[in-house]
């Protein structure tokens, strides 16, 4: 087997992600950890030979690299039973890491960022502006993933995939940007099944 | 074949990703018109039946719907040279397509949907104050995108993949948001590549 390095900031979300399914499916990560809040990952080196956008995670596979998160999640667990085969679970599972990337984690994870990293006081005028929209649209991603937990076990099919693992890694510490989980009861329940898996990881593991 | 029905807005490029690519693959759709400015994608009974999240495009699959553009297009075109099978290769077309979802359309096509659906004079004060930064995280987008495609003929490999279908959706239309294409020389040529595919079909088709 290759050699994976992931390039990540461990107490990020996304990079948990790729972390988790590892985990998950027994792989090996070697883990190089980058400084966000000093720019680590926007140096002249980075951009050219890790990520020209900047960001981690970026999942290294010998000498090739695979941004974005829920990419670099699909690529640790290919092959594995975190992916569906049947075509329609398969692009169910991808809905959900879609949605996650664009309803979830830019209101859930970015007030979460605002609030513990950049810190209140040093926010500017326009992120603060966006905080109330974003606590909104993260309420209701929250009461959408509630809904669909209705008598479900799992967001697809009867089996951990990746679209739980992806909307795992910021759901689980919402609380960090004080979304209040008590709300989302079927949420709570999910969140303590994942914990629960025989190969959980935790985030600060 | 199961019979395929797009819940869409035509202009959407997000809808337009999953025509091209059922045009590409040769698979028909039947097209279900809404109103989006109306509202007619957050009634009662879309949210019930078809999607929660109140937005086009959703592919129904029989009785089962797919939300989120970018997994409406991979089932469309499952198991067609479109996607390719190289694990590393897949990975690295999801890494475009997530990507597109979070760096692209929620600047380029939010700039052009305020700019020609809403109207400069109807957006809201945080609307408008979020214009500049939208403005220039789109035009990075397209230099990202324009270094990429420098000696290159599509994103991955050498062939047209779901990765290009994605991006080109609103990519070929970002001049009605006001973005001068002409800065990103290798970006207008990809385009003219898409438009020569042979089985290439246009937004307004």
């Amino acid at each position: 087997m290759q050699k994976l390095i992931l390039h990540e900031y461990s107490q990020s979300g996304n990079c948990y992600k790729v972390r988790l399914a590892a985990a998950m499916v027994g792989k090996h990560l070697d883990r190089r950890e980058y400084d966000i809040m000093k720019g680590e990952t926007r140096t002249p080196l980075f951009l050219s030979r890790v990520n020209p956008n900047g960001r981690i995670p970026v999942l290294q596979v010998a000498d090739r690299f695979i941004p974005e998160s829920n990419a670099a999640t699909y690529y640790v667990a290919e092959g594995s039973n975190l992916i569906p085969t049947d075509p329609f679970d398969h692009a169910d599972m991808l809905r959900w890491m879609f949605w996650e990337q664009y309803n979830h984690e830019p209101n859930i994870a970015t007030l979460r960022f605002w609030m513990r990293w950049v810190k209140p006081e040093n926010l500017t005028d326009i992120q603060r502006l966006q905080m109330p929209g974003k606590r909104k649209a993260g309420n209701e991603a929250l009461q959408l993933m509630n809904d669909h937990l209705e008598g479900r076990g799992w967001f697809i099919g009867d089996q951990t995939s990746l679209a739980d693992i992806c909307l795992f890694a910021y759901t689980h510490v919402a609380g960090e940007a004080d979304f209040d989980l008590k709300r989302y009861p079927n949420v709570v329940q999910w969140i303590e099944r994942m914990k629960g898996h025989p190969r959980y990881m935790s985030m600060d593991a």
